[in-house]
């Protein structure tokens, strides 16, 4: 039994094209009109593949097969919001694999035991709303009922009006919550978004483990005034200080060790006029490592440096933990399911570790999970050069298509 | 005669409270609607005043008073346009008091030998549209015709987009020149911004020399990329080097001389997500003195750091001069002509230096130009805490009355 690869390929070239912005990239921010009109396209296939569609309160969809057994589900799925100006393959490839495996049981009229459901969480990136994986936590129990008052674009929008927008429900995410007996297992399929698989010269790669992630949210308060009156000396301006703390960031990351990489992806002047020292500045700090105490550890020092830095300038700082989730290692089991498939299916593999943070790790505290990762072309990612190969695609597909029937039939 | 202290206050405040935001500053970018309702507004004031309004093809508002010779004008006013969250009496102050000085000669019957005109200059802070004082260096000749269609604003409006909106003529701004014949001279009020007043406890300064401004609109362009799957050691990160940079321009500033300033007031990274390495980041710097052989070598100095800084990490950048103004000397006649009325006045006075650019550094270019420094509070300015009081205020308009009257007769 095969899945069909021309199909997976112009699905996810369609979704892609439907968001291209006119710098080359992928816009389809979280709980957007852009996410809202892309899931809708991604609920008619779904419903074209058969499926019983439910959307949760949080606006995560579940599309169902039924087994012949009322039993735990076999879940895979991925998201489908993108950062801004990022690529077509990040999420959306492991929606349209799972999309994929349905319709091709569907097509193929298999009875699985146990039911299998495809997912799109929503919100993974964060990159909007700050806090990612915000789909799959709602699922697991782990998002407060206040995060839709308390959360705030950078428009200043509160993720509850977009919500409501968008056709959620953020008076009752508590209801998204399902049980962890629900779930038998879960398996993503992502692009890789890194270079060991090029490397290596392998397709597809089976996930070990997850980076943690920690984001920081920094204000930097200081005096505004005018650039042309106020003296050198007499300044206390939060734009110098940002800029050694920023270039601190970097050397504590190497220092820590070679696998913990720490990022400043935004910043803002406020209030931004070329003529005025700034007030404030605002600006994100994201740091991961497979390890959790490389994280702890390049945390505390990056906190400290921004403390003693803002002390010594006469400056505020207000230091905001926006996400903090820990190192996850994928099921054992699952992982043993995914190599001895691929050699069946005659699919080089490799394992290796998750850099970026995955719906996977959050599944991954509720019931086994584990990942499959396609190669991406010069490890590029989040950005409009990502890129995985139709050819690595179809065979990542295949891979989850067998294990996900395997897994669900008894 | 005197002029209406409580007029003057209350017409300040009036258009202060107009745009002021929830933040507490005044929002009044230039070519705005707010900026449009504000002009609309001082039109009204000035045609109550019985002045005979011509308004430019740049957008630039004048109120005449015939004298009783054809001659060149005696020139008076400022401008209204405000930095992000700014101040109310930057430009405001100096552009009622000039109403104000309109409104008691017609009150007065008084009729001067030379003609008197009031002038409210657009975009001289060039906070959303790039490059400052463009009303003053349209009006002497200086503004190419093609500046509205290459200078964009943040969000990529056109100035010729933004001129039509506010319903000036963008095709014809080379219409706005006069001659330099028929200017007799230009005299300017506006607030210190600065602590020297202050300092000296002295409600009035005559300026002696205005500082020059070079302002650079920098881009540091690297590769984006995912902020948990490129190891650091792989990067070509354009914000750890524009943190480095923007170091190294405070340290520059403070190293060429005591009265050297440079400031950078606006960044942004893009695409700016918190989980992506930025390909870009932009910022602004602005370098000022009241000498031009300062100005210059911290430039230099400046340049050459981003360029061997970019060089270093493998990064590109780009460099674009958005201004470039000299330091000018204000006329030695009209400084005489200011300390000896203030002294027959009563008003304490001293010379100063301006720190900050103003119109009448380009009015300087083509008639004799002098400027009267109200006293700022705490120095404070493109702030909301900004602040003149009402009775320094008075004292300012009943010196450039006397000077306008003055310099108008003969």
């Amino acid at each position: 039994m095969k899945i069909n690869g021309e199909r997976l390929w112009d699905l996810i070239t369609e979704l892609g094209e439907k968001n291209r912005s006119h710098n080359g990239g992928i816009n389809r921010p979280a709980f957007s009109q852009a996410d809202r009109e892309a899931i809708d396209t991604v609920i008619k296939w779904m419903k074209e593949a058969n499926l019983n569609i439910r959307v949760d309160a949080m606006g995560n969809v579940f599309g169902r097969r039924e087994g012949t057994q009322k039993s735990p589900v076999v879940l895979t799925g991925s998201h489908i919001d993108a950062v801004p100006n990022g690529g077509m393959f990040d999420g959306v490839a492991g929606v349209i694999s799972s999309l994929e495996v349905m319709q091709t049981l569907d097509e193929n009229n298999i009875k699985t035991t146990l039911p299998v459901e495809m997912v799109v969480f929503v919100n993974e990136e964060g990159s909007r709303f700050p806090g990612g994986t915000m789909g799959s936590r709602a699922v697991i129990g782990e998002l407060s009922e206040d995060v839709p008052y308390e959360t705030l674009d950078d428009h200043g929008e509160t993720l509850y009006s977009a919500m409501i927008k968008y056709g959620a429900k953020p008076d009752n995410i508590l209801e998204a919550k399902r049980s962890p007996h629900e779930f038998h297992s879960f398996i993503e399929l992502h692009i890789e978004q890194g270079k060991v698989l090029e490397n290596l010269a392998k397709p597809i790669g089976v996930v070990t483990s997850i980076s943690g992630t920690r984001r920081l949210h920094v204000k930097i308060s200081g005096k505004s005034g005018h650039a042309g009156v106020t003296p050198m000396d007499a300044r206390h301006d939060p734009m110098v200080a940002a800029a050694i703390v920023i270039k601190e960031i970097e050397k504590i990351a190497t220092e820590t060790s070679p696998l913990t990489r720490s990022t400043v992806g935004y910043i803002k002047a406020l209030p931004g006029g070329v003529n005025v020292i700034p007030s404030a500045v605002e600006f994100s700090v994201d740091i991961r490592d497979t390890d959790q105490e490389n994280i702890e550890k390049a945390t505390d020092r990056i906190k400290h440096n921004i403390k003693s830095n803002c002390k010594q300038r006469k400056l505020e700082c207000e230091i905001t933990e926006t996400q903090n989730s820990e190192p996850t290692l994928m099921s054992v089991d699952i992982r043993e399911k995914l190599k001895g498939f691929a050699q069946e299916l005659k699919i080089p593999t490799t394992e290796l570790t998750s850099g970026a943070g995955h719906d996977a790790a959050v599944m991954a505290t509720v019931c086994p999970s584990g990942m499959i990762f396609v190669r991406s072309k010069d490890g590029l990612s989040h950005c409009p050069e990502e890129y995985s190969s139709k050819e690595d695609l179809e065979l990542g597909a295949q891979l989850l298509l067998t294990v996900v029937k395997n897994t669900a039939t008894l």
